[in-house]
């Protein structure tokens, strides 16, 4: 049964309408296009779904919608991280009653925390539902200053965790962390440009942002890779790490993002709240389709 | 008139009720503590205020009551940064209407935005409002990448800025940013560890959580090391770096300034919201008793 | 030709007699064991070699007897980075007097160099020999604060170069350099512990210290890897990290390769010149044994 | 006596002949020169002495020839780290033979060690000499990852430690190790541009490279200052500070020290060995001249 969880999902872009609110109808056409592409789950609000700019109740909207719409056919995991403990378990309540598959947490943003206070922070979210409970690990283990085994250690202690996202570079200590957890916690890459790498640290799946673009070459890749494709695999993350940096380095990753998915999917996201994309300059369209092409292998 | 930007200012306390709501009655209570004192400003709703644990809507009232229980006996700074641009200009068109003397806002939070995003959203909180913006800098330069001679120059191409608080070990980068502002940004130190070393590198005054307790001592200190007190600065900062160490070590800030609040003034400001003060621990009353009196120099 | 370049390669351990000076004679029976073994190539005076702690006549004849030894059955590349350029070039122009196959330097160490000047530094000991030259990368893209693209363009300008050893956990980067420099740059690993997961950023061989004790198993493994081996990999792997986590969580690095080389090959590197292993603990025969083990997956 | 260790003392340029050999006479004229101005002491061999670029044996010559030409008319200081602790223990104890004042060690360069092998060395200096010994401390608290409290216990578990050169821009670490030192560590600040500052968290002097320079403006600030110049100083460290800004950002550090020692004192320091300096651009004269007619305040 667990086996739902690992595989490719998009960490979802939650699309706007042009005065800023969530765009319901193509949040419906963005999880049909997914299941139709046969990807493993959705990964909802999220960073990519601009989590810290909704509201709590636009955040359970959101959710309902997704959930709803993907009726069983692929599993959803929700975001509930939040500020305040207080509303990140409530997200996780709200999350379980809808019939969402499992829940995230980032840790605790803007101040800073010790571990004793970011554990029980997870502690009461895992508390909170019956749901699996999946950590979103940035760059933790060095805020922390824990060493990995005492990370997960006390991650194995938080009621219903199942496992990870780690967003990081390091796969060093993704690998350390696989190896104390063993099956007791399911990891998945955070940081796209490093999927493929992170099979070899023990990653189950992958969570991220370009998976809303190309999921289905990604799935193919990871799959071919699993299975011995090492040549292939190299080949094409050096592919799309080339692509991931040109983007990165525009400085306009939401115009890319928009401009992307309406050239290939016909599907308007908007354009996200601002700060976020507020500066962002216009992508050429040919620019855009032959670094979709390239990822894409054609 | 700029005048009154200067001195030594509380970044203000929101005082919580058991069950978690803003307690209205005890805020008063501050602010009149605060007048009493002779303290130069109140800087409220910053990181020590809470602000990313309460609604925009919360932000509002408490901003309100405090601005009406001040009634100009005091100038009141409202920090109005937030996640989204949108609700940071809402709240500087509020703190306008009701008659705050300043505004203050923190680089958006959470995302890595580049610098001319940030700089995009500083200016929309200054042309929202007629009121001096004082930027909240948080070791920003080296986030931001930017040396400190073209930082102040976009700095002052924000519209209304009048000043930063600088929080930051750094008085070297202090003090070059006030050698490139001179008299057209007031600088204001955050790091109250090093209030007195701070004045050497230009600062004005001082924002920051320890004068809710230590006011009095501290505004005496300022005034007598500006006018050439160098060692009795010393002294005191010895005997208060000593104590804030102390009350970081702990783990345990958060009830540290409770007991502590109420030992000295008999104000009881409650617990924050969690996760903030989640984990901390009881401190013994003669322990905190023994910090207050060191400081104080009694 | 070229194809030498690539393969494991123990960064050799400088072997030294009790009294701390080169022991001539087990530096010859560790050249002999890797030959026998069938590694690919010796990577001589390094970090692990001791460089630092050598005078430049020393390194001379350290690099003359390895040479010698070797006599063509193994290629061998000197490190020949120094604090001073002119120590550096007159090691790279020894090395390739006394037949080497290639040099390689770390960037100058302990003052803080613009790029221009570490670019300047790596241009003079190209320059200085007709031998390919690998550049020594520890964490450097970052410390020069350069893009991959920039960085790669500003290597290749470097007369002679034929690629580097990255001792980077971060693979993202790494992938980058690979594809922004292709063929044109032969990419080792250098962090032993992600070994495998460079193969998917274009490494082509490994260079580090633990292949003086586990270089069969690795390049065996490496070998599978490159040839679809992922799950068998992965395996490996993971039960190198751990025991590399280990080892390096002792504090004792030192104490742990002499009783391992001891133990497994029956040869006495002896110990390094202090500070390094000064005050390393003896390990227990039996745990070094059950380490060594471990990831010879016995 | 021991008021000998304070004040202002140059980190003393270590002059060099066209052809990169210590020139001898230059400095000569240089210990002259120091003390004339009636300097407090010299800091000879450190950073800005270039001590990583030099022999052991240099090292020995310089030392001695500092010394025959203070003739006790300045005390002097000499920086004996060094890579291995060998050579570390045979400077200190060589300085004591030649009758320097005392001893300072760098902690061990390149290899990163724990902080019981970097105690293990300071002790093995401290046991070789009679002589004081001041610890060269570069953002070392962060690297140990030692709170200032148990750095401050070990420290003084080194024999014949004295105090400490502390180059840091973090005033606030500086005044704990201070507040829980006191009378037994002896403080001088590192970092030039901080000079002032230092004092109110409990320096005692200054080493630096801009004295040999601006050694006797900074004597007569600092004095000033500590008598209560608190404007005047405040005036001062802005100057120094813009002036440091201008000199570093140039990334020609070695020509605008070369140029201005000449135009200031007709003394031809010539050029560090590279890779020091080797990228180092021309300094008009012009601008050198309102470089250090600035800081002098003229």
């Amino acid at each position: 049964m667990e086996s739902r969880f690992a595989g490719v999902w998009p960490a979802m872009l939650t699309p706007l309408t042009e005065d800023g609110r969530p765009a319901f109808a193509v949040l419906e056409q963005l999880v049909d296009l997914f299941v139709r592409q046969g990807l493993d789950g959705l990964y909802i609000i999220g960073s990519t779904g601009q989590w810290p700019l909704f509201t709590t109740e636009e955040r359970c909207t959101i959710a309902e919608r997704v959930v709803r719409t993907a009726r069983g056919r692929i599993p959803v995991m929700v975001h509930v991280g939040a500020v305040s403990t207080a509303d990140a378990v409530a997200l996780a309540r709200h999350a379980d009653r809808i019939g969402a598959d499992a829940v995230s947490a980032v840790a605790p943003i803007y101040y800073s925390h010790s571990a004793d206070v970011v554990f029980e922070y997870y502690r009461q979210i895992g508390a909170a539902t019956s749901l699996p409970l999946f950590v979103y690990h940035l760059s933790l283990v060095n805020q922390l200053r824990l060493g990995a085994h005492e990370y997960v250690d006390r991650l194995l202690a938080v009621p219903n965790i199942r496992g990870m996202k780690i967003t990081d570079h390091d796969l060093y200590t993704f690998g350390l962390i696989h190896a104390f957890a063993g099956d007791r916690l399911r990891l998945f890459s955070g940081a796209d440009e490093l999927m493929g790498q992170a099979v070899l640290s023990g990653a189950v799946g992958a969570i991220g942002t370009f998976y809303n673009l190309w999921g289905p070459v990604c799935q193919r890749t990871r799959r071919a890779l699993v299975s011995g494709g090492v040549e292939a695999g190299k080949t094409f993350m050096l592919r799309f790490q080339t692509a991931i940096a040109r983007i990165l380095a525009s400085g306009s990753v939401w115009t890319f993002l928009r401009t992307a998915m309406r050239r290939k999917y016909h599907i308007d996201i908007g354009m996200p709240r601002p700060p976020l994309g507020s500066m962002d300059k216009p992508w050429p369209d040919a620019e855009v389709e032959r670094l979709l092409a390239q990822v894409d292998g054609e």
